[in-house]
């Protein structure tokens, strides 16, 4: 039996071990998206208990506890940090099988320096174990980001965002790391949804442009993006249920755009009449400016209106859609192509279904602009798993070009989730590591220095004219 | 080379072999949802051949022999017991890698103490050394049942059945095993279906109910809900195609019952509209008495019209469907969850495709009312292989907490086929003892005996309100 | 670590070997589905370099090339064949885990001797060595085709095809590989293309069928079947993006066809009513030929309208659709089915989310006609990786007879993709070999050779009623 999680956790090779740690591990980390709070980068408070880390905003935990018929006042209510704590670790000793389970591990382990397994029987211990550490350490977020070697972190941020806490962060003192916005119009996009017409008054006062057209839109949410520019942004992110591509005439454009702004209920077909326009106008802005348009297809949120109700979004209630995607994305992207403007792209999908049909869209649109412009994004969120990460690359690797990847990024909240790189680099090497040691693939020291380092760090630097 | 299907077949770890020799195999079976015969339970008759045990009723059989180009009479047929079987045994031979050919083996091992492997050549004698078995032996259905270590078989059955059988059975000297009703609705939901008409004017003559509307409809299916609680019945189950999830207003839905109850054909997308506001009735229903809510999906039935004409259904002729399953189902179980009265509820996929979807559905409608209330149910039917069963637990563990899991049900309709729970054990114990043999999960004896006999009992135990 | 590539790359289990070395390795090759010209067969002449013969038509490479962002004129444009050369060699180097990775190795040892690892480094090196080695031995088609143990080869023709080539090809002395026409009748039946008129007309030149309704089509048709069936073909092929059927009554279908016949747009759901018939049509009369039919699906091709226009099709910009099959191809299967004239079938699928839609669908239409009447064709295109092939396996064995397979094809453009079948039938003796050694399925000498040479040649020529 293998040491539980020890520094050879995940590298059951030779090779994957040698590529791991000479090659994979010290490598920095580009963060290239991420939902941190810059605010709070820079307002650099300590967390006081392991809890108020861990768990006051983590939906992953709450989930899980929640599966384990754990009350919600120990998730998101008013129970002490510890008993939160004590039924978190209840809870995680039924994860078996769940990236949580080596996620937290890995956190106990850099972070607090605590190699003890997880349970209900070592959770008070832990608790205070881990206080003391935060006592006697220091977990503010500039730390735990520069101690976890990251250069380069891409927040999600609102056209209407004035990024005064990006611009702020460049002005501290011996804290490295570019923390850099990426811009995300989902809200300005979103006809269907409650608060649009809200939105767009905010987005014409901020931009400075009157809305009276769908086509106004197009030219606020263009500023924006010359604003966020300057900022030095250089990804937009949009997130879909499925992917929206519909073509109609400006008059019917005109038309819905009317009825949203009024107030009315539009449907799901006339809002992505809205989107497809807006959406090819801004990839051509992306393309106009080197940025990398990511796309993050499949999830379907806040499934549960009692909870939408009592406690928000993101708050551990979405999961994964199955709507068909190939026709319209193939749409999407070749409308781009076409003219010439179609930016690096980056197609995320939360359906592991969907990885035949992703990772051979890619081939579709490839070109001179960029080694693999259209990548195929890291298993994302619920298939950031050991086999949902494997099942991506293997993907990746059978369908396109593996060696070009631009590799992970965490999608997270939390100021100790780099650990999920190293997970990542792990699952990485041990893939790549069987490979060899199977003579699937020759033995050149030199190639795999250069793939491994290249998916951990040097291919994102690459892609994105970062460094 | 291990030895061929010995006592540690599929157990490829130390800690697999443990687990299961230790803490699964000696475990009771609760076999919440199968299709046993009641009747024949009761009237416990024993077989005269292998032929009429494993060849009578069991389409899995049939469909290898077709597959193999074997002639429908030595299926279904005229052909004698001994010549059945010769076919059988030689299409066996070519389902290399089929859980047939494991099933079979587990089954001649353990009823007929017979360890020869199975194919063309050895088919004769097994056949004489079989037949003695049960010359000389017990192959009654009881027997066969206690012998299995089955606490518990949930049968399934429809709303107007007097339930005889399940009554007679509790009266049975020296027969333990609790043989309860499942509630299966499916005839008073299909009003696109044959005899839908037929069906419902004797629903309304067992019930007591006069119906003339499709509430009429849902009052007397509640009393027969109830009707089926006194009788023992704690589960209910629903098999669909697809999800139906469809709000009308009432006048349009009597409009609908009307026409269907005067034999006209409805239209799928009519159908659903009648069948929602059952489904959610009978859902509060199930709540109310603290039932589980069994959803089985994807089963696409009876494609052969040809064979459907000659042998009915239930005969080999059933397939895996692919429709679109996320939206619907989110929206059926948040109408319940939205109104506090979502019950207990099961969800089975019949397409592996659908893994993902149904192992993140599960957390959007968790509460405290149960230790994961809402359950990733076992690889099912088609699924129900080496392949399946791993990638189900591992979906659910990737993506739940596996060890809150209810494991196996046999959903079969043969009286030796208990060997599947220790299939299921076996496959289960190996993919654990994997991931703590590799250190991906902490060796803890207590807690890895705690998971284990709750996936193998205990927890379905739990779950149901059972012992 | 084991040596890269050698004899016994991708065996992994004594038993694999021993399958391999002993049974598989020396069968001929039935290679009953590519897309080699007979004419290029006929002509024989020799390649003048490795680029002609790798990189002249070959969409994979190019793909391979341009995901590294490798300008077009080194793909299909003007740069010299060492330069293309190169580029390809660079971009394989990124290509861990992909088959054109081991297919351009195992052809680099068979036809040219050559066992050094390509990349970027040893290009120009190998470059010159496999010039040699073309320049000193012998690359012309039949040679390659001979030197291969090719015994059949079923191309790929159009149904205006004369089959001029395939009738000379007969004549060739010392040439003894069976070049058979396969019927594709997809130009016939995609009445929403454009050309499409046209090429009707051509259609009643070529038959002597006047042709002035969809019916006239059919008759057409059926008349070049006869004419392909007297040269031999034994097998139709139909690509379809999703699977078409529609019924409607013959005036609709006549004004549809009117209409393309004039030049009209005519949407996907008109197309789909007149292929339906046709499709019937022909179905019957492959099955009163004894004809296989097969089906291959999910292929979404030209996806980018700007290097259609300047490449035209096959040139590397086709992807994977994600289309709902389950229930057309149930409908069309049964509508031959049920009127007794269901030729044999062959079923491909180009997304592995239908695997297990496909590998149950057989079993619905099996008979005594031939033994796996209907069939789950090999991974293909996109799928004929190592994981595609061994998943497409194991779901037949899972769900099917894996015992009956027919095997491999190449769906090749290319002489040297030989290596294609040894690549696949390495991978089936590995997965076969890994069942017997864990004792998953008894050794027993005498079955396993039968399967594997049954899946390596036999079960083909038996299925094709050849040889």
């Amino acid at each position: 039996m293998k040491c539980f999680m020890d520094k050879d956790f995940l590298l059951d090779t030779q090779t994957a071990k040698k590529l791991f740690h000479e090659y994979a591990q010290d490598m920095p980390i580009c963060d290239y998206h991420c939902h941190l709070n810059p605010k709070e980068i820079y307002e650099n408070k300590a967390p006081e208990t392991i809890t108020q880390l861990w768990l006051s905003g983590d939906h992953y935990k709450w989930r899980a506890m929640r599966s384990c018929g754990v009350e919600e006042k120990y998730c998101t209510g008013d129970a002490s940090d510890r008993e939160k704590f004590e039924k978190f670790a209840y809870a995680l000793q039924y994860c078996i099988g769940n990236p949580l389970y080596h996620w937290a591990h890995i956190e106990l382990q850099r972070y607090f320096g605590i190699d003890t397994p997880l349970n209900a029987k070592t959770a008070d211990d832990i608790f205070d174990r881990a206080n003391d550490a935060i006592k006697n350490g220091d977990f503010r977020p500039q730390s735990l980001i520069t101690k976890s070697n990251v250069k380069y972190v891409c927040t999600t941020d609102d056209p209407v965002d004035d990024l005064m806490y990006h611009k702020l962060l460049k002005e501290v003192d011996g804290f490295d790391c570019n923390v850099l916005p990426s811009f995300r119009p989902d809200r300005a996009l979103n006809a269907h949804l409650d608060g649009f017409a809200d939105y767009i008054n905010t987005l014409a006062g901020v931009s400075g442009v009157k809305i009276n057209s769908f086509r106004d839109v197009i030219t606020a949410l263009l500023k924006r993006v010359d604003y966020f520019h300057e900022a030095g942004c250089r990804i937009s992110d949009q997130a879909f249920d499925y992917v929206p591509f519909a073509i109609a005439d400006d008059d019917e454009i005109e038309a819905i755009f009317a009825r949203a702004m009024n107030g009315e209920k539009i449907s799901m077909q006339d809002a992505d009449k809205y989107r497809t326009p807006i959406l090819l106008a801004l990839g051509e802005k992306y393309h106009e400016l080197g940025w990398a348009m990511e796309i993050h297809i499949g999830a379907m949120r806040n499934n549960s209106t009692r909870m939408f109700k009592s406690l928000g979004a993101d708050t551990g209630f979405d999961s994964v859609g199955d709507a068909e995607i190939a026709q319209p994305l193939s749409r999407f992207l070749d409308a781009l192509d076409e003219k010439g403007v179609l930016p690096k792209t980056i197609l995320f999908n939360l359906n592991d279904k969907d990885n035949t049909v992703l990772a051979t869209m890619l081939g579709n649109f490839q070109s001179a602009e960029a080694e693999s412009k259209i990548q195929f994004g890291p298993a994302w969120w619920f298939l950031d798993t050991m086999d949902g990460m494997t099942n991506q690359m293997k993907s990746l690797g059978n369908l396109g070009v593996l060696g070009k990847f631009v590799g992970m990024e965490t999608d997270s909240r939390s100021f100790t989730s780099y650990g999920r790189h190293e997970y990542f680099r792990r699952i990485m090497c041990a893939l790549i590591g069987r490979w060899v040691e199977d003579g699937w693939y020759a033995y050149d020291e030199d190639i795999l220095k250069e793939i491994v380092q290249g998916i951990s760090y040097n291919n994102a630097i690459k892609y994105f004219n970062f460094g």
